[in-house]
């Protein structure tokens, strides 16, 4: 399957940092699903570097959906977006076609692509290409939404600057849904954003986790073996570059505890059946338990930056040293949060076809 | 795909924990690869319980290989094991059809399968099916092992106690694969024994944490979107019943790593590129690195506790309790290293025979 | 995917001719359907050379069913199915292994598996393998039926000798489906049999055609690029050994006719659209058109005969002749009845659930 | 998978007929193939009409490679074409939206997409979308020939009038490469372009079937289940609109044969195993055995037409009747060819990935 995702509903990626555009191909959902260009706008926007927290590569994202779309609504046949490549500056890379960036992925690529791959700009690796995955992320969004599930995700630490935890969920999830710096407390906004323009100061970068909530999922999704709700989400999730690290629930932290703390006891709530803690994520056997499901992301820092680092000339198999000159973000997490959005929503559009049938979303 | 993953080289899971018996299929795998039964039981007895610190359940898991072998080969067609079941006590668990375990899929299997699943000893959902999976596991490491690629997991910890971290990996993976209880540091390993031994003796459950290392990995393997070696790998350890994490390298602690201290220089070694330090965990954009790759699996304690818990009696929608009766492990982080493995194995296989083709594990 | 076929619901085949037996997983299936073992065991008896008309194996087909059934329904986990092979002799094909028998997969998988497949009686190219997946077949047939459909098929011709096309369809469905011989005319079915047993006579083996009608389809099923009714009806009928050719309404004659002959002309009858002809068997653009699905499906002779045939000894590369002294068929078509019923109910069942997902089997 | 064919290498199509634009994705092709943009052309240049023997559309496919293309050559990573949509005259449609016509898929495509697709000229059921499927089909072929295998189809048969059969087949081959109406005798020529004008100058369409031929395929490539090289060419070759047959070889005549006469005799030829006859049309067991592969496909006349046909209103559920005035093609058979090529590349190139892996493309 290589550069595509799922089964029922299918997204496949396509093109180069400094090619002609990129793009992607939405397959499998429901016809009759709205298609707003203004929400699909402002998702993008989410994911635009804007200020000097960013590249300053301007964006401009103006996308152009080929097909499967027809008065405003999902036809139900493949929906292609193209997002063409503006403002492309390859001068900048030249260097870097030889001399391989510590923690990028100019070496495997060149190794993976036996030399034919296209290095300016990262190519194809590029975090570029989530624009196109945020595009069509915003019309699985829609989709959701018009089975009364909603997605959001905030920024849960910037290095060492956490946010405070998910509180009242329904009420975060507006909140950060209208946010482009997706902070549930405004004073560890601010020292997050001291903390990123600090390591670009230094002519470095830095990293953080998001911590992402789904309301609304009816229980009995997933499967028991393989597509389970955590592996599929986890198989989206390492897809965004830079993400080194998964949990679910209270993830990593199960590993400390003893199952009479860390199962969440049953409850029967206004003639429902729910649990009075969530440390499971909203997923057990792999499959939702009609609670939010929630789950972390870590992501690295940015690997490109101007500080000087070794690396080899994979050319003449020699050591030197590299200062990355381009335009480069001092951080993505941010940036990266409205792309948790939009694989999860891919993901859980698919669970759900899977088991309510394209027919499913129709009203 | 459901209970089915890979592409290139798939495996399907099947059965129930009290039905006649679980197995798998294993497809796509090159022909001519050796069928060791010697080391299949052996790799099915570091799964299954044997002293003092599992379940008293017996399982021989006497395996039967029912086709896609030959004269000690693989043939290249599927191969399905079948472990037949034998000393099952359905009776234990006649409560747990109506009141579901907290942390267990009892609820959410009821609801996915409206009702028609085989609630007996977890059914689909029990541990045990992970019998199956080391049986054609076993056969996936003869087939990495063949190339030259050696996979191995030790525990890095089991509830606050910690296991040292790899060193001379070479040396710690042979060490390992030869162990029962997989940890490289002994005076840890008592410690370890020490705290499950006491959260059983409280009638509880303790979690921990595994650490896998693969080594002779080419670079080269895996995909830029959604087939990244990271997302593989998560998508089908997620798989193991009970993880709720995974991470790469240095996973959650990149998250509060400058970009200077988290890449990984380049450096020519003996004329080959190698890297300085490893906190990409030998993945950089989804595709190995030629380093080892390194990861970290959390597992959540055993849910299954004869503490009394809270829960609901799914039939008459009231609240109640529960201790469990019937026979189960206070802790199964030490169990999980061998299924580690066979999922692991299973990720690098496909990924290897996409590159390579069937026919390139081909002598 | 290699040998399993379908997206939303798979069948997977393992196994050889003379190993420890074969067998079929079937996975995605909705919870709650019937599996009624009587109605296995008859679907398989339709399979199984039973008379003078196939070849003297005994074949009881004494079918397992390993997982995926409780309490007489399945529970949407995967279903195995194990078919132990018995009545095997094997000595009977030593020759085989080195001299390749022309019409036979016996040079061909030698070919694919380098030589590392088990070559005794066909091994996994045996027709035997569709005894599973007849098994499994019975489980989909009966799905079908739960949502109002039949699938029934007729032998066609058997060399020159036709059968009446269908009539009534309803009638001549339910009269197909309670025969041995397969046939709607009782002259016909004389002269087919004198046909075969004059074949046989001269050591030789005769091919035909078969003919599948499905009534109760609902408009709207299908895709329109790829994953046609056509194309997957087609994919999984050439996996029935010896099948050469598929053709849907009026087939290959279409290709002889004006558009004016051969459109279907719409009509509003009760209420409801349909045609009042059905050239294009039931199928337009891919997708059902709510009429009966019609399609054809030709059979070779069977390979394997007792006259003299010219071949090559693969080991030495030497011409030699070959007289097949191993039990075996001189007809197959009135067998691979029950098999295109079978792969049929497959295609449906897993283009249904793509529709309406899982749970739309549910009642 | 829907839209999307293949294993190893996909194809996906999206685009609407009257829409924004058509295209094609390409993904897990090999790095290093050339892509001749020349080529390409001239490959498009063949499906489009151009003459009295097409619709008078003017169809300029200019394609565009968004992405997956470096320096000429393939990179590895999915290749978008887009080819925008021009010399739209959606005016003409108007009516069939409500009137479906006969033979066609305006009424199973509103029902399968609950009345949103964009039924303007077909919309995603158009056979314009083959261009983009021609457009890949031409990287394919190219792939292909990297590998030295040819393919090349002839028109068999326009109505009754049939082109002679195979000769010298490389040298045919190499003839109808080079050809706009690919026919293999001058004189068939003539009498099938009288045909079809005559059907023309009736307000009738006309059929016809095509035969390919694949030169130069190893031995040992398919499955000998579901993917079979039957099952994968008819599954694709069904995506052709209009095909309603496929048969391999000698075809449904083989059902009317005996097995001495249908098996082709093995002989040792240049120390290399090869058949004296083809009726197997180069497949056994669903693999290659090294001889042409050899298939035959039926194509029905196209269903618009400028006759009165009997059709109904799908508003108002009433009978009616419908003469199309759009424009139309009296047959496509001619146009098809170059579509069969394409689709076979496909299947081929998918087929051999798999067996020799992303790599086994590399010189």
């Amino acid at each position: 399957m290589k550069n595509t995702f799922g089964n029922a509903v299918t997204l496949t990626l396509f093109g180069e940092s400094h090619g002609p555009a990129i793009g992607a191909v939405l397959d499998g959902l429901a016809p009759g699903i709205e298609v707003d260009e203004e929400y699909i706008r402002s998702q993008l926007s989410l994911r635009r570097p804007s200020d000097a927290l960013s590249t300053p590569r301007q964006e401009a994202d103006p996308f152009e959906i080929k097909g499967g779309v027809f008065c405003g609504k999902t036809t139900g046949t493949p929906i292609c977006i193209v997002i063409p490549n503006g403002d492309v500056k390859s001068a900048d890379y030249g260097e870097i076609a030889v001399k391989c960036r510590p923690g990028h992925a100019d070496y495997t690529g060149a190794q993976k692509y036996a030399g034919f791959n296209d290095p300016r700009g990262g190519g194809h690796f590029s975090g570029r290409i989530t624009a196109a995955l945020v595009a069509a992320g915003a019309i699985l969004l829609s989709a959701l939404k018009q089975k009364g599930i909603t997605v959001a995700t905030h920024i849960s630490s910037i290095g060492e600057v956490c946010d405070r935890p998910f509180g009242d969920m329904a009420a975060d999830a507006e909140a950060l849904n209208g946010k482009t710096f997706a902070v549930l407390d405004g004073a560890a906004e601010e020292k997050m954003k001291a903390a990123i323009l600090s390591a670009k100061a230094e002519g470095d970068s830095i990293g953080g986790t998001l911590e992402t909530v789904v309301l609304g999922m009816p229980a009995g999704v997933g499967e028991p073996w393989f597509d389970t709700v955590e592996g599929m989400l986890a198989h989206a999730l390492f897809s965004i570059p830079a993400v080194k690290g998964v949990e679910f629930g209270a993830g990593f932290s199960l590993s400390r505890m003893r199952g009479s703390e860390a199962n969440d006891p049953f409850e029967v709530k206004d003639g429902a059946i729910t649990t009075t803690t969530n440390n499971c994520g909203g997923i057990l056997g792999g499959i939702t338990n009609g609670m939010p499901l929630l789950f972390k992301t870590a992501i690295k820092p940015t690997p490109t930056i101007s500080r000087e680092q070794s690396t080899v000339d994979m050319k003449t198999l020699e050591n030197t040293t590299l200062s990355a000159a381009g335009r480069h973000d001092p951080c993505i997490v941010h940036r990266a949060r409205v792309v948790a959005d939009s694989v999860t929503a891919l993901v859980l559009c698919d669970l759900l076809t899977q088991k309510y049938g394209t027919d499913g979303f129709l009203k």
